[in-house]
């Protein structure tokens, strides 16, 4: 299928017909509403909803600088205006679009992009086996590395909603309670560990009630999309922080995502199972069918005064050991309330080996192999000015859906 | 003072006219609105605000069924329509509401609670050290019960907000995945181990933004007020998940708070110190003057099949190491962005005595002394039908600043 927009036909296009991912924007002085990513343009979908020409339901809903009421409305209505923007953006389909481009597109770099929708909680999880094998690794050794329960649940921990930001906002380096292993008292000053954490973020679309487990088909039901995450993070915040109640201020000063959720819808010819069980998993977390994606993803870090990037990790989101749809299902097992708009990341996803690691942490071996940079740089973790750039998309034939830059820059800590 | 409402001045009343707590109700038909309990009343903050009657800001705030409208208005707001709510009810004060009872005033008896606010996101500290001590011992020993960082950072996790309810909320008891020590493999099914945790927790009223940590000082004036609080705990599924990220499933099935927002300006006659440091603590969380309160607080329990309850405990929030200023100055210091509506946990409030300590875990150390209750009853753990009441007042000569009950009933697993 081809678009009669010829931008969204270019090789490499992160925007194909095939994708249509939906995020929040605004052009000029006009407020924010949703958009759908087409080629280089973003097609205005309040415009096009306010003159009638979208199934989204009674009220509108794409007016609103967040998803989140488009969400609400659940599977049905979002395959509806999947089929209608499909129909409107295809060679030889309705051309409503086509013949008023003035009014419905703009150029992607005209437009700002926002937060795509309201964060509703935050959950991160654990789900990549290689990166909690490395971890516990460094931390335990090889034969204690994965903990006893890794193979039975998908572990997750509450993270923080209000520090979840768009890609393109930078932050300050955090501060916090750092300690060496030899030091008597903790002190408080800016983070020397800052690493990255690359992940998939799940969106859920549709939520559960009060004491309403849902089972992991009615989960994947009810994920609208899937986004890039880089779940900044502090080593050396978490490392004094974490024992006994896990992450908390190491984690909870940036988390950034990809401004385009990728659709359920657009990433279902990527399927992909996830691998063989290690320990037979309990009824209530066995998947009834393929529900990982193949999506290849990438890691470039520009180093502060280069303007040049170096892609330092290529993996894939199917190495994962638990799916999105798992993990929904556990986080709804003991009766919790799950709400449109709540976001769970993947757990940071690392391949067999170092030039497919998901962290510097990992990467740099807790520091003890420095990763080399073009013109003599190293790393071992993030110096301020330093950019990490995340990318992901799913291969199909001459076409890829692509979920746009997940970039953020550190600035220094602040006085 | 006194209030021209006779009941406001009634021995033991949780809420004269020194108090001024804040909720949300409905009358009949009515839509939820703001409200605050006087002696057996609630006034209807949304007629008065309708009737001009109010200094609550430019645009109306109460008619939410929310208080985080009001909140966000801040500490200014806040004072101004306290002084302007003593006024209309104390005696001698302005004859408004008293010369219009029938449209201000409902009887609490017929009228519904609300969760008074939207909890924005929920975290919960662990700052009792009697409590971290008693569970530290029974897993690990005495020599090394307080875990490292115990003496130098308020420990707290993310919560999930969405499990968080009003006062007479039942729930059904969760499932989840537990192992025994000696099993090889984890089952699923019913907590056998259910429980309580006492608890205070601090509204947050004002935000601060990304990046940008406040001092105690700050955070002591961002706080709103506070509530009754009972974190239900299945120690079981905790225990089996909690490492290496810490609670999770154990935490989130039902998280009860009293309906009525006791603000910090009422409770201002009772601030107390924190203990003495045992470790010198860090000058980010060095406090500027007493932040604690000196609340009597107390637990009921209800059997099932039984009609009458007995206080298993009797503690004080006095006793915190940490004040919810320290603790929303430390969830701050990173830079994570905090929000009107954010609700903190003080953690479970334990006295020196088992009849003083804030779970059962504690009360019948780990399931070995059952508590006893009359008529041969015993419990170490919640069994299906039992209810558990909070309560807690600031006494004052002559008054005391309630927060009226937090309750809830355990109700079977669902199949």
């Amino acid at each position: 299928m081809r678009s009669w927009l010829p931008s969204a036909n270019a090789v490499g296009s992160d925007f194909p017909v095939q994708n249509l991912p939906y995020g929040v924007f605004s052009h000029g002085k006009d407020a924010p509403r949703c958009g759908v990513a087409i080629g280089d343009r973003v097609l205005d979908l309040a415009a096009l909803e306010a003159d009638g020409l979208l199934p989204s339901g009674d009220a509108p809903v794409f007016s609103a600088p967040e998803l989140n009421p488009f969400m609400e409305r659940g599977p049905k209505i979002w395959a509806a205006v999947r089929a209608r923007l499909t129909d409107l953006l295809r060679e030889s389909g309705d051309g409503a679009v086509r013949q008023k481009e003035g009014r419905y597109l703009h150029p992607l770099a005209a437009v700002t992009l926002y937060l795509p929708f309201r964060v509703s909680e935050y959950t991160d999880f654990y789900a990549g086996k290689q990166h909690a094998f490395n971890v516990g690794t460094m931390f335990r050794g090889p034969e204690n590395a994965l903990p006893p329960n890794w193979l039975h649940i998908p572990i997750g921990y509450n993270g923080r909603a209000s520090s979840v930001v768009v890609s393109g906002t930078d932050f300050h380096r955090p501060k916090g309670q750092l300690k060496a292993p030899d030091a008597e008292m903790p002190e408080f000053g800016p983070s020397k560990r800052l690493d990255i954490e690359l992940e998939i973020g799940a969106v859920v679309g549709t939520g559960s009630g009060f004491g309403k487990p849902v089972s992991v088909a009615e989960a994947d039901e009810m994920i609208f999309g899937y986004v890039l995450l880089n779940d900044w993070s502090a080593r050396d915040i978490q490392a004094w922080e974490y024992q006994p109640l896990g992450p908390f201020q190491g984690k909870a000063f940036c988390t950034t995502i990809s401004p385009w959720v990728v659709t359920r819808a657009a990433l279902e010819p990527f399927r992909t199972s996830t691998p063989e069980r290690e320990k037979t998993l309990l009824p209530y977390l066995e998947e009834p069918g393929p529900m990982l994606y193949d999506i290849d993803l990438e890691v470039a870090l520009t180093p502060a005064g280069s303007d040049s990037e170096t892609v330092v990790s290529r993996t894939n989101y199917g190495t994962m050991y638990y799916s999105a749809a798992q993990q929904l299902a556990h986080h709804s097992s003991s009766g919790c309330p799950m709400r449109t708009g709540d976001l769970l990341g993947s757990g940071t996803i690392s391949g067999a080996t170092p030039d497919s690691y998901g962290s510097l942490l990992e990467m740099s071996w807790g520091g003890k192999t420095p990763i080399e940079l073009p013109g003599g740089v190293t790393r071992s973790f993030l110096e301020d000015g330093d950019r990490v750039t995340l990318r992901g998309h799913a291969q199909g034939k001459g076409y890829r859906i692509g979920f746009g830059d997940c970039t953020g820059r550190v600035l220094p800590a602040r006085d």
